[in-house]
């Protein structure tokens, strides 16, 4: 995917959150787990600019999302981001609002699956990146918390007015987003909301297994994958199946294609090039 | 929310159901249980009316709708309504269908949180009506039935077909319209349909509680969350999340959002204003 | 609906399924079991034809969709489907994958309810054709796999992208389109995929019963109520209200609806004509 940067550097250290790449799989650690992870108006902004520039690297396939500690990501910090909210003006609050809208919007368009792995509370804008993850591998100590009412903001946060209902339908999300109450993780499970429910022990393994299952490939396929259903989300029928066939015509000509019906043929594991 | 009245007054007496408000929250009680509050021509057109009226009035918070007796709602009366539509020609057909939709359309569009209570049966227009509020609270003797092309129409009435699907998945929705059979309030509740399944006896008062708590606020949030999610079901991600930025950076300047802000520094409750 | 036929004739042998009509109940029978039923270059073809010939004959009123064996559908064979894309130009693998769209596309679109009965596998573009179909009757032994990644090609083939997300939840298609793993009736019937369940001795029953009550009408609100569901997923509220408006009052204008009022009033059933 490196073919086509240009004069941009690659941001060398990225300061406000942990960030580590192993073998195609990256790894963001919100690393403050003495404020459950809060975010604030700089690990926003990181988490933005890193969203832009993993698809323009060749050495990242899947990105994992996780908090270090008791809990997932307890949201914006009240006195760090609330409290600074409270005393600005027009300019600098729709700024901030568009910041945190373009991380959503960043993880839904970035062509590189992600994966969060949730122990303890994902509140406020915690639970809407994870709703907006591609997996949600949740330990049983999970929780999920759309509190943005009890704040008194809008449930429609960073675009999880759009993303909930049609995760876990209208209804649902109605009383998630409106009330903003937490809800355990067999709730969310049996909503819709968790990929794999797992015991606390088994959380790191899981979300590894599954990050080095995509890493392996076909990465081509699992990033169109990804994009159509994204896409998808907002075209109709007759459109969706025209970019279905367009897609599904181009990795046609792929290597990855072919080389399943070479190692199914000679009854070997094929060897995925993500080309 | 009065601020924009001018001419028009206010209707006085809902001649159709019965209409009460309570310190914020209006009520409006089907009251025919001789006939399962089957509707009335009158008593849709009340339902339009009282719906465009109570975004304007400020004295509403929070609507709810409820059926006296056995039952929620039985749909349209067999002999009033169907009974006479068979007699009309195209424009008052047309006219009709029109001002049953209008009734939907106002429920989801109206900016106040709305709460059915269900207990008994919930069928044709009052399924519908059911399943445009935002809160279904739904007792165990509680029952559904989208019995349209039972008697010959469509089961895309009144919205249904856009609003179904959006709830509890395409594949159920189908099964609901097209078959128009009854399913039970634990069937309804598995499928997302059901946002509280309470006892019978237990009703009234999980009603007034949701009820309480909605008109209690921050009503200003509670309503624009409700707008987002009715309008983020037709709009792109981009546009979505454009919409939320906005939305939310008005709201950062409420005085509700820094009085949450005032009320955690000085661990007391919230006194929410609405605005 | 033979009115507005006009040069064209009826294809008079389908050669690539069998293919039966019973007292307005077609079935096509996916009929080479030793290959689990996959699909071919000739049975898609087949499929998108009758597909567009079946709205214009006037003795199909619903259709049934099986396969013969131990399995629904494979999806496309390995060496006469796959063998030959590999070798394929750009023109050829379009023409491919528009061809096996406008299969799914027909299906959603055919004003005629679609039945599927799965026992054992649903896999591949298989799983998507049970996917379109309006009504799902599994047996416990049936499965369902998306599993497009596994030969390295996208899971969005044929509109499953845009479908399965509006039938089970984003979060859901997500895990089934990425990964491509199989997931047991259980499963699929617990995220919404199932219209019913049922076992395996009492499948085919389920299928005829579920057709006949179809065949028996009243027809032309079925055909509408699948047409709204289909069109609706694609339509704001406002206008899929207006939609329904319209759609309603035409259907008040029928033989059926009138039908409906006699014969509840003479207290007997209804005899539909499908108009």
């Amino acid at each position: 995917m490196t073919r086509y940067r240009a004069s941009a550097d690659f941001t060398r250290e990225w300061k406000h959150f942990r960030f580590e790449v192993d073998d195609g799989v990256a790894t963001v650690t919100l690393n403050r787990p003495d404020k459950m992870n809060a975010l604030t108006f700089e690990s926003y902004a990181d988490l933005r600019d890193l969203l832009h520039e993993l698809p323009t690297r060749d050495d990242v396939s899947v990105l994992v999302i996780r908090g270090e500690g008791k809990g997932f990501c307890g949201g914006g910090d009240v006195n760090e981001i609330i409290g600074e909210l409270i005393t600005m003006d027009a300019r600098d609050l729709i700024g901030f609002t568009r910041m945190t809208g373009d991380v959503i919007r960043a993880m839904r368009e970035c062509p590189i699956p992600i994966i969060v792995g949730i122990q303890g509370i994902a509140a406020g804008a915690g639970a809407v990146v994870a709703l907006a993850a591609d997996f949600r591998v949740v330990a049983r100590s999970g929780k999920f918390a759309f509190l943005f009412t009890k704040v008194g903001l809008s449930g429609g946060d960073m675009g999880a007015a759009y993303l909930l209902p049609r995760v876990v339908g209208a209804g649902r999300a109605t009383e998630l987003l409106m009330l903003g109450e937490t809800i355990d993780a067999e709730t969310a499970d049996r909503y819709g909301l968790v990929s794999r429910l797992v015991d606390d022990p088994d959380l790191d393994d899981a979300v590894l297994g599954l990050a080095r299952r995509l890493a392996d490939g076909p990465t081509l396929a699992y990033a169109e994958t990804k994009s159509l259903i994204t896409r998808e989300l907002d075209m109709s029928l007759a459109a969706a199946v025209e970019l279905d066939a367009s897609t599904q015509a181009l990795l046609m000509t792929t290597h990855d294609h072919t080389e399943f019906h070479d190692a199914f043929n000679a009854r070997r594991t094929p060897e995925w090039k993500g080309r």
